[in-house]
């Protein structure tokens, strides 16, 4: 069974997951697309065989030809879409974020939950990284002892112009907060927000940060956002156990030894570094689909990201820490 | 357009290529299979829609619905089925060895060149490898100077007790000689085997092995088989030029502190090690035959590794170096 | 011309710098012991060609044979003695800390500077170790831009059970201190402990730390440390700056493949991985007696850690930021 | 006791011994020195508190204030000195090579063996490196099994013009030769040099050179030396066992990251590499003679050094195995 996949938002990332589907994955059909952007819509539309453009998200959803849809429109449009698919019973994997307020995100909880079972994956891909998973895999095997500290570094070699402190935490650190949350199995209770002198990189913008996360189990997640460290794109990890340690191994494939060094790529961009994340989250979502089932990250945990960015915008105007409060947990995310 | 693949050979081997074709790459359906085994033939299409299973690989090569086919059968059998294919103007995958004797890839290459173009791949799936590619970038931009020796180093953990040391040079160093042509872009023009004290873990086997050939620029490469090494299936590679060194670098993606060490996983098997690589092998064939091409590995790669394996052969035999004389290259292959 | 040079204080630390002394270090006699206990003085003089065992680490001061003083004895007897010596005008090296109390550190302070000249060196022996003068080089020769943050991390296996969380601050990370204001080049003006959940493994000890330096010149200080961890003695260090960072390696010899992994050892304590460190420092002093000058770590920054550990042991209390008031720099100290 | 030493040769070697013993080293005092350039001799020892220069060697060992002889001079007279040394029944230190032909390697032997007791330690320093010693400690630990394979691997960024391909075995593999015996604790029987395309950095130079080592017990040694290679001077070494491997790890004390790769530096010259290799060997030689031992390399490994390294040449001119033949070994030599 191929399952046929409603694109809406057929931007750079929407088209990038086109070309997934379409040229490395396997099991799927995209069978239509939607784009604010009527013309857009209908040239991407036109470069696959036999491929609907609708006139709105909406209608894509509503479409009997569409078993699953995907979302990578502009965040603030992420509610109205996720709902609808949710209300037409369809699959549905949004990009991150699950939406840009936490009372949307709650209204996509609610919808979700009033149908009473899981429909929603939320595109945070490091969780289908093969470094990660064998972190996580150290950690729930036991071999560091029970984790206490989480050390994340999130660095990339430049940022644009318009990027501003408040988009380290929503669009940056926003990663390392799922994954810690994911690693260490727990919820944020707490941030702080330490502000080291400004990188004169990066003109006007407080950058790097860190970022302190306070878990209810106890342990504390430190996160370093550098965003315009000139040297690559560099994610680093390591959680600290009771009797051991785990950490992210360099990338690199080779090393060299040339003028004096050895020495291993860094990569260069996120797309360099995650590329086999996206496909693998992106194929788990269409197996699963396959199998009429749900996996991978929820709208649950959409949601608890988004209350903890908000409370790090909040830390980082106090100075000091903001609690980050959610509600009760619904039993459909386990 | 979607590429319809008959399959040769369903045995283990044949197997893992449906479910990669099936359920992990894009660009291809499985329409057809074909094996010595008529039940197995059988049960392997039933678990396909709309596959036919054919009494002969020859029945499959004629078979209208068939587009390229994929060898994976008993070596000794590939001759027949890649000219076969040949003959019917089909793109065909073979599995490694091309054929097990030179005359047999003889006749392949006359097929061929009788044909007027490349239509054959052959499964070197170390040249797909992220790492082996990494590596052959580095020496073709210049990083390190021109080549002189090429380091190789092919460890498994143990090897059944049928296994002997012919296989070591035959099945085992083919991966290695293959990969040392590609790397260098020449050809072998001797070789020579010496050989250590044998291991215990082995038996009667002689292993470890090292392989010397000495290439027609003049570089060496030296090649260590380790067949039975306990600790992992481990693959090394460093390549020495005039002004520096590349090699391959450890494969794990974490590092693990406990216990007094700092320790990183050595791939158990070459499952482990090279599953990306006959996932992007296998993709760049169905990509090619989309776009009516051929690429990767040939007839021609084939035909060489086993005219230096037998003069491996020869040399483990006598002792001294033992030559390895090829027909002049066909303008097909470049 | 050798430095004729008076321990006083030969408990075990006193015994280890009289063993580099006469047995791994050249320049230097040992000529004269002092010790609270008598009977232990006479013993290790006894041991010695021609020491004498001075009954008060004052009259051994005294001591016309003595070039040079080595203050190795109880913590909070270390302002008496080394005050006595600069009024004596002779080099001293003082083990860390330099006194126990700001005031005592102050006091030191006012002797050195009334004498004119520098005449203390201090233990810090990080300084003087190979893997973090490298460190240092590198941030000095402007390979990584300005620096922005240090993250550091100070790990021992265990700690005896009358070890407190405050010794986790003025024991511990008082070395981490003292190397980033040596790093840095710069002061501290702040600090912030964050309490992680407790490590099981060390009874009603709160372990693990996080301890936050801002430093005058805006760079943020990351210390983590974790002092039953198990796994061995591991200490950590990572320079972030502008455009790179700089981190510490791991610092085996030789890396081992058996049973599944790579491995490489952590060392097993702070001997095992600073001996180089000791031997350097104190060889370098021996070298500055001998040319008649005085260098490494002076009063200044020994009265600069304690100031530190206090605004430390004051932030542990508290939780929020607590200031580190320096006085005015003595010209005598640069 | 310290320990009076003559030094027999004040080139650059013998000064920077002398350096070593004054200014770094523990336990003894530098009385006499000789050199065939007589001003050269009174001026080094005017350098010296107390030094004396003598007319030749043989003064200087008979010299009653030296106890011990340290001989740095030319490669030919190292066998008129040694043997002086012996007859006088003194501790005697030579530089490799013992001496320049097997012939003169015999005589010492003759020597030390009528003596009936050591005298004479051979610079093989690379027995003293940490890093070789830690992958001796594996090897004999158990950790890899019965060692079969030893790689090594001798590179440097330049040699001079007048450097010959036999310098290439006979002052560069030698080290190669003699840490091999050692690891392996076993004798070589046969060699053989495989000499790949030259580099053309080395004007005519036959460069690099594969030489290969069989052992009595049949391991094989597959030593590379590539003395032009430009990027740095490098140690490699990895014994490949019957379970597990041990090798050399990189020397780097820290990683840098910039401009898109970590790099680690490579040691620039042999001084950089081996300099505490150095140290600790002469220390130990000192603290030896201090003792009334002698340990280290011996005369019979600089004898079966030479001999191996003369079938090395044999070999080169022949293409083929060449035998290296020892005699039996006294009893002295364990």
């Amino acid at each position: 069974m191929t399952v046929r996949i409603g694109v809406i938002g057929v931007g750079m990332i929407g088209q990038d997951h086109i070309r997934r589907l379409t040229q490395v994955l396997a099991g799927s059909d995209v069978v239509a697309v939607a784009d604010t952007d009527a013309a857009r819509a209908r040239d991407v539309a036109g470069g696959l065989a036999g491929a609907t453009a609708y006139a709105t998200g909406e209608e894509l959803v509503a479409a009997p030809e569409v078993d699953a849809v995907l979302v990578c429109s502009w965040g603030p449009s992420h509610e109205q879409y996720v709902t609808a698919a949710i209300r037409a019973g369809k699959w549905v994997f949004c990009e991150k974020p699950l939406a840009t307020t936490e009372q949307a995100c709650l209204n996509i909880l609610d919808a979700e939950v009033s149908h009473g079972k899981r429909l929603v994956q939320v595109g945070f891909m490091r969780r289908y990284d093969p470094a990660y998973r064998a972190l996580k895999a150290s950690i729930d095997g036991g071999e560091i002892g029970a984790p206490l500290i989480f050390h994340s570094g999130h660095r990339n070699a430049s940022v644009p112009s318009h990027y501003t402190a408040d988009m380290a935490i929503v669009d940056t650190a926003v990663h390392d907060i799922d994954v810690a949350r994911w690693l260490l199995d727990d919820e944020v209770v707490e941030t702080m927000v330490v502000t080291p002198r400004k990188s004169g990189r990066g003109g006007p913008l407080q950058d790097p940060l860190l970022i302190m996360l306070r878990m209810r189990g106890g342990a504390i997640v430190n996160i370093e956002t550098s965003v315009n460290i000139a040297y690559g794109y560099d994610i680093r990890g390591e959680v600290v156990g009771e009797t051991g340690t785990v950490e992210l191994a360099e990338s690199a494939t080779v090393l060299v030894k040339r003028q004096g060094v050895v020495n291993a790529r860094v990569p260069e961009d996120w797309r360099e570094r995650f590329i086999r994340a996206y496909d693998i989250e992106l194929q788990d979502w269409v197996d699963n689909c396959r199998r009429g089932t749900c996996g991978g990250p929820s709208s649950w945990d959409g949601y608890a990201a988004t209350v903890v960015t908000d409370a790090g915008l909040a830390a980082a105007k106090s100075g000091g820490w903001a609690p980050a409060t959610l509600r009760d947990k619904p039993m459909i995310y386990g």
